[in-house]
C-alpha cells in the first residue's frame, strides 16, 4: 500500500563495506532479522540518535562505543527493540557486540548494536548467538538489497538508494538503506538508517553533513507523532575510493553535502510513503513564519491532527479542519486575516476565511490525488519549512491494534 | 457506544432560567438544532472561550457582548460552526442576536451567540430567522433535557447533571449541560457547556469558580488533540434562590466552588465517555512531577499517542508504547531509572524497565476492562495531575472520514 514507492533498483556496492542478512529466528515469521555491516579499517563515521528519554540499550551502548573508537561493524536485529529492558538489556547488547567482535576479529567497542521491534521483551540470546555466527560467514559487498530487507519490521517495501558524484574528477558512491513505518516522528534521526560512501571525508565535516541532512529529512517527517526509543542514523565514509579528502569550505564539500541531503531525503520520504496504513503522501509547506520553530509548530500541528488525517484518508477537502489546526498551533498573536491556505495550487483560505473563488469541485480534484501539498502562508515573516506525513486510515488502526510493536 | 454513560436523570430546573429547543432545519437530519436559554434580569455570568487563533464569529461576538453588559439570553445552534466565515459570519452572528433580542425584548448586546458544527459553511439565515421565532415561543424552566439534546452533533448521549447544595441553610440548585464528542482537546473550555445556578454569587468569585473548575475538568480532557474553533463554557448565577450572596473567603464559597467543580468534571468526563468511537474511558494520572506543565506534558503525550490509543482499543497491555510516550514528552533530564508505570494497580514498569513481578496475564486483566487508569510516577517532585481520554478505534476513523465536521 506504499504511496508512490516501488522496490529500489540500481543499488550500488560501496568499496570498503560488506553486508549480510539472515533469518536467525528473532522474528517468528521466519523472515530475515539479523544484518551485519562490516566496515574497512580507517573509515570515518557520523551518527545521530533518538532524543527519547527511554532510549534503548543498543542506543546507549552504541553512543558509548562511538565515544571510545571508530566502528568496524554494525549489528542490526529487527523484531526485538531491546528497549525498556534495563540492566539485562544492556548486558545483552554488550554480549552481542562481543560475539560479533569474535566472529570478525575486532574489539567489542568497535561494534555498534542496533535493534528495532517489540519494546520490553528480553532478547532471545541463544538465537542471536547462532545468528551472529551465520551472518558473519555471508558477508559480501553486493548484499545491500538483502540488508535493506533484513532490517524491515512493518515496512512493506525495502528502502534503499544509491548516488554517484564526482569529487575532483574521481567518482564516489553513496548508498543508504533505512527502515521505518510506524512510531515515526523522529527527533534527531529516524528509526534506522545506514548510509555508506567510499569518499574520504574529514570527521567533523562528515558529522556536519549528517546533521544538516537529517534536519531536513528524517527530522522533518511524521507518520504518527510517536518518537521511537531506537531511532538511529549512521553515515560511514570508508575512504576506499581514489577521491581526495573532502574538507569543509570546498566546492567538493558542497557537492558531497548536497548528495547526502538527497540520499537522506529520499530515504525519509520513502519511510513516509510506506507509513503504516498510508494511502496519501502529504507535504506540509509553511511559508512566511517568524521563526523556524513557529513554522514547524504549524506544520506538525496539521500533520498530527487526527481530524486532518482522517479527512485526507477520506479524500474530503474539509479545509475547516486545516484552518482549525493552524489556529491550534500556539502561534502567538496570529492574525487570522493574514493567513492563506492552499491545497496544491488551489487557494482554499485567503484573508482567514474561505477564498471567494474556491469551489468544492476544485478542492475535490486535489484531494482525489495520492500526493498532496498543503501550503500555509502565515504572513508574519520570511521563514519557511516543509515536513512530510501520511493520512490516518483504517489500516493504521488495524496494523497497530493487531501488531505488538 | 459511550463508555459507562447513560441518559441523564433527575435534571432539575433552575429558578430564573427558561429554555427551549427546536428543529429549525440547520441540521439536514431534522433533529433539534436551535436552543434558546433565557436568563432573568440581574443574573451574573462567568465565561471562558477557546484559545484557537481562528475563533469562530459567535465566539468573537459573545466576548464583545460580555465586555459591554450582562447577558439576558444565550442562542445556540448546532450543525453550523459559523467559523472561518470572515466578515459575513460576523454579520450573521450580529443579525441572529438582533432577532433574539426582538423576540424576547432585550438589547442585542444582551444576547450571546454560540455555534457548533461544520466549519466554513455560510449560516442559513432564513432558516435561522424562522427558528428564532419558533424557539422563543416555547420557553420553559423544565426544558433542560431537550436543550441538552438540541446542542448535540456527533454526541450519542445527552450530557446533563444537577446538584443541590445548602448555602447558609437555603437550598440552591446547579444544573449544567454540555456537548462534544470530536475535535476535543479544549484549551480554556470545552466545545459547549452551559451551567446555571439560582445562587447569588459575587461576580469576580463566579469567574474564579469557573476558571478553577474548567482547569481541572474541560481543560483536562482530550479525545483527539484537536482544539476546536468554537469552545465555550458559560456559568450563569440567576440569584433567584433565597440564599445569601456568596463571596470569596467564606465556607459557603468553598462549598459552592466544590459543587461547580463536580458539575464541570461530570460534564467533561461525559464528553470523553462519549468521545468519537470510544470503547475505553482512560484516566492518565501523572505523579511526582517537578511542575504542573511537566505533569501535563507527560499526561497529554500518552493521551495523544496514536500507538497507545490503538493498543487501548485492542485491549493490548503493550506497555512499551506507554514507556516510549513518557520518554517522548520532552521532560528535561528525565532519569529513566526513577520512573514507574501502573495499569490500575498492576505495576508494569519500575526502575525504568519491566517490573520483575509483571505478567502479561495481569496486564491483560486490566486492559480487558472498559475503564482504565494509567499511572506514571516520575520521581522528580511532588506535583501531580490527571487527564481523561479515550482509545483510537476504527469507529473514530469511520466517523471522521464520513462526517463533514
Amino acid at each position: 500500500m506504499a504511496v508512490g514507492l516501488s522496490e529500489p533498483v540500481n543499488i550500488l556496492p560501496v568499496t570498503g563495506i560488506e553486508l549480510a542478512s539472515v533469518a536467525s529466528g528473532i522474528k517468528s515469521s521466519g523472515r530475515d532479522d539479523l544484518v551485519l555491516i562490516k566496515i574497512s579499517p580507517g573509515s570515518s563515521c557520523a551518527a545521530t540518535f533518538t532524543k527519547n528519554s527511554f532510549c534503548a540499550a543498543p542506543v546507549i551502548l552504541a553512543k558509548k562505543h562511538l565515544s571510545q573508537t571508530l566502528p568496524r561493524a554494525l549489528i542490526i536485529n529487527s523484531g526485538n527493540a531491546n528497549a525498556g529492558t534495563g540492566e539485562k538489556g544492556l548486558k545483552d547488547a554488550v554480549q552481542s557486540c562481543e560475539w560479533v567482535a569474535r566472529a570478525i576479529q575486532c574489539n567489542a567497542e568497535e561494534v555498534l548494536p542496533f535493534s528495532t521491534g517489540v519494546i520490553g521483551e528480553p532478547m532471545p540470546m541463544e538465537v542471536l548467538n547462532s545468528g551472529v555466527k551465520l551472518v558473519s560467514q555471508q558477508l559480501s559487498v553486493d548484499n545491500w538489497m538483502v540488508a535493506a530487507q533484513g532490517i524491515m519490521t512493518t515496512d512493506t517495501v525495502a528502502k534503499a538508494i544509491s548516488k554517484q558524484i564526482s569529487v575532483a574528477g574521481k567518482l564516489i558512491t553513496i548508498t543508504g538503506i533505512a527502515k521505518g513505518s510506524g512510531m515515526i516522528c523522529p527527533n534527531m534521526a529516524t528509526m534506522l538508517a545506514f548510509i555508506c560512501t567510499d569518499a574520504k571525508v574529514e570527521d567533523a565535516y562528515l558529522q556536519y553533513c549528517l546533521d544538516e541532512a537529517v534536519a531536513k529529512s528524517f527530522n522533518s517527517i511524521t507518520v504518527d507523532s510517536d518518537t521511537s526509543t531506537n531511532d538511529a542514523c549512521i553515515l560511514i565514509a570508508s575512504g576506499a575510493s581514489e577521491s581526495a579528502l573532502i574538507n569543509a569550505g570546498s566546492t567538493d564539500a558542497i557537492i558531497f553535502s548536497q548528495a547526502i541531503n538527497e540520499v537522506c531525503l529520499h530515504l525519509a520520504q520513502a519511510i513516509v510513503r510506506d507509513g503504516e496504513g498510508a494511502t496519501k503522501f502529504v507535504s506540509v509547506n509553511v511559508l512566511d513564519a517568524l521563526s523556524l520553530s513557529e513554522a514547524r509548530d504549524v506544520a506538525y500541528t496539521i500533520a498530527h491532527s487526527p481530524l486532518v488525517k482522517t479527512a485526507l484518508f477520506a479524500s474530503d477537502p474539509n479545509w475547516g479542519r486545516i484552518l482549525a489546526a493552524v489556529g491550534n498551533a500556539g502561534v502567538e498573536n496570529l492574525i487570522a486575516e493574514n493567513v492563506s491556505i492552499y491545497l496544491n495550487d488551489i487557494c482554499i483560505v485567503s484573508g482567514g476565511c474561505r477564498d471567494a473563488a474556491y469551489t468544492e469541485e476544485a478542492g475535490q480534484r486535489v484531494m482525489d490525488q495520492s500526493e498532496i501539498t498543503v501550503k500555509v502562508i502565515l504572513g508574519r515573516g520570511d521563514v519557511s519549512t516543509t515536513i512530510w506525513t501520511t493520512d490516518l486510515s483504517h489500516d493504521y488502526v488495524t496494523i497497530n491494534s493487531d501488531y505488538r510493536s
